[in-house]
């Protein structure tokens, strides 16, 4: 059976999420379906933005540190942020970007180990983990005289657990495949093991059910500017477990981490809690978008909250898949993603022998924004067509034009002209 | 004699630079003196953060990164701060805090002396460099087996470097007491003990002259919310010496570092030059504001540049200095600035033996704003009051009545009172 825009206009009409799509603005005639690499701009940002500059810094200057509230913006947007992913208040900071604070966690995991577990000395990743963990991990295990154990798909990844584990350290959902970790499950292994977890959330945080406490993970970070739209290059944030946390400053050891930063002492002495996993200064008016961004989240809550949220993501990715298998058979697409509701995070990831960055190009002529990421030809590792879904503004219908555009740049051969070709610096 | 308001209002007559001020937001009857610890707004800044946000974002959206430059900002940026503190084009790249770059630079000169000279095991410092740069060194320290060898005055720094030093690093104007040290001399001391040395410009950049490469520093970093005019927690800079930028990766090896981010490799490979001294991806919103703010600096070049700005600097300073000799006589303050031009940043700190934080208080109720730094009574550390002059926008007339409000404020005993006691979080 085919599935008609009928359908999908229905489940718009039924969804109880549809509302949330007004917080946002959206360019006219694009269907976003990329807001897993830049989340879209909430309407209230732009004027909070203003405010943060016309009114708190040209008008307040330095009082605004303590009378805007500046100085705690990290644990204020932290709290927001921690609610999300299943953390306490107080548990989480946002500081720097993911990849200074994966430097900071993995440090500290890497230090309980050598003082606890000398002989532990592998962090057990995905080879197809976000490079820059993978180049931030290669770094800390120069320092830690540590090796790298990268495993080629997520099954394997129990059996390479075992004496010599230092840290079980993933992005929880893939960024090329969408491929959803089993938190629970693997940080269990990872304990049972003698190893420490340390997830990477740039792609689920605001997108999945995330329970860092429940599941007893050890340490995480994530991302600011996708699913949680805090805007390009937004600030990122860093969580560790309350059994960890008090342990030993990390080695980013800045001025604001610091238990009293304005009594400027020459020795260190860490801030309680998370509070020292902040280094430097935080950059204000990043801040205060993402906190918008974060906002967006709010009126989610009434509606059922994350729970509700990935429902919707579910329902979007399963009519993408399910329209890609009817209406763009014998177009030699395949399926990257896992079918398995349970091990699919809020994306769909597409590969085709050929032609996956022109047709990537030629559905953004035509106003459908997904993206490309490159493949290992070498490996066997397939181009990918990636298209993230966002249930707090994409529509059924969204989906299903997305589709069809797609359908249409296939079945044309469009994606075959030369302007599609030309590869762009950023992709 | 004592100089009359009129001498102040004929210097700003005659001050090349005095229609630059009209480039910036300064609040209404404020006498704002702490552009060393955060710059005012420029009145271009607005509008160029609501195009980025409203256009560039939330229009453009993930195609930004290559249609507005986003992905250029570190460099762009970069090559206009170069400008202003004697380095060149595509030697200096904007990331991160002054906190997370002193670590990525201090690191590297670790290293190389680890190679290269593994004996020399010690960090020479001032015990009163900004706390954050020792806590840094403190924090490496202990990864490469190293300590701190920390003076109590610029004049021991010569003899403190020996056989053993690795690393001079310095903050090239001291925050608490405007000390300039002698960037040449020290860098060739350093030199000549077999040491490298590191200058964090964070009271320089944009208020002093500064040449890196001239005077053959080996690492700097910087920051951009002070004299720079970025906004509150600008990113910062960080500069690397040719001779040593390609030597080998940072620690913070993030993925914007690499020398193809987008080929999503899994192994390191350090972009060429300092652009591998970028980590994640920049704070754009930050960033636009922070280019708004180094772009103040270019109506200064055609009428002398930085060494106008020098000038006019040391004009401010001596007035402020003079007044406070003649017209605040008798009221117990000390000037801890060095008198020497040559020795003198671009403030005048002042002590007293009791009320400095209230008497900075008094002042910000009266509409001067300066601040107010601890001291240590422990060791003979006085309390601070501090006030920064900012050759962009701080007028002579503003001088004289910000010291006609300090001369008032103890002749009458107003910073006695209770009100101006009550200690808040940031001071």
């Amino acid at each position: 059976m085919t599935l008609l825009r009928d359908h999908a206009a229905a489940l718009d009409a039924a969804d109880p999420l549809a509302p949330l799509r007004d917080q946002f603005t959206l360019p006219a005639g694009m269907i976003y379906l990329d807001g897993n690499s830049l989340g879209v701009c909430p309407k209230a940002t732009p004027e909070r933005v203003a405010q943060v500059v016309q009114t708190e810094w040209a008008q307040g200057l330095i009082g605004s540190w303590n009378d805007a509230g500046w100085m705690h913006l990290p644990q204020r947007v932290g709290d927001k942020i921690a609610a999300l992913v299943g953390a306490g208040p107080g548990e989480l900071v946002v500081a720097d970007s993911t990849s200074v604070n994966l430097f900071k966690v993995l440090s500290a995991a890497l230090r309980i180990q050598y003082e606890d577990a000398p002989r532990r000395r592998v962090i057990v990743s995905e080879r197809s983990n976000f490079p820059t963990d993978l180049y931030i991990a290669e770094s800390l295990a120069e320092t830690w005289n540590c090796t790298l154990r990268l495993v080629d798909s997520p099954e394997q990844l129990p059996a390479a657990l075992d004496a010599d584990t230092a840290v079980l350290m993933l992005t929880h959902v893939n960024y090329r495949t969408g491929y959803l970790h089993d938190m629970a499950g693997l940080t269990a292994a990872a304990h049972a093991a003698g190893a420490l977890a340390l997830w990477d959330l740039a792609h689920s945080a605001g997108a999945v059910p995330v329970q860092l406490v429940r599941d007893q993970a050890d340490f995480a970070v994530g991302c600011g500017y996708k699913y949680l739209n805090g805007g390009p290059g937004a600030p990122a944030f860093a969580w560790v477990n309350s059994r960890h946390v008090d342990r030993f400053r990390q080695p980013l050891s800045g001025w604001l981490g610091h238990a009293a930063p304005f009594a400027f002492e020459p020795g260190y002495q860490p801030a309680a809690g998370i509070t020292r996993y902040v280094c430097g200064t935080p950059p204000v008016l990043s801040m205060a978008a993402l906190e918008c961004g974060v906002d967006t989240f709010a009126p989610a809550v009434p509606v059922g909250g994350m729970a509700a949220i990935r429902d919707k993501s579910l329902a979007l990715t399963r009519l993408f898949i399910e329209l890609v298998d009817t209406r763009c058979a014998g177009h030699g697409l395949s399926l990257v993603s896992p079918r398995d509701d349970a091990r699919r995070g809020s994306q769909v990831c597409l590969s085709r022998a050929e032609g996956a960055y022109a047709i990537v190009q030629a559905l953004i002529a035509r106003g459908v924004v997904g993206d490309y990421r490159a493949g290992e030809p070498a490996r066997d590792i397939p181009d990918i067509l990636r298209f993230g879904v966002t249930p707090l503004y994409t529509r059924f219908v969204d989906v299903w034009d997305a589709v069809e555009h797609l359908r249409q740049v296939l079945a044309d051969g469009e994606w075959q002209q030369d302007r599609f070709q030309q590869r762009k610096a950023v992709t």
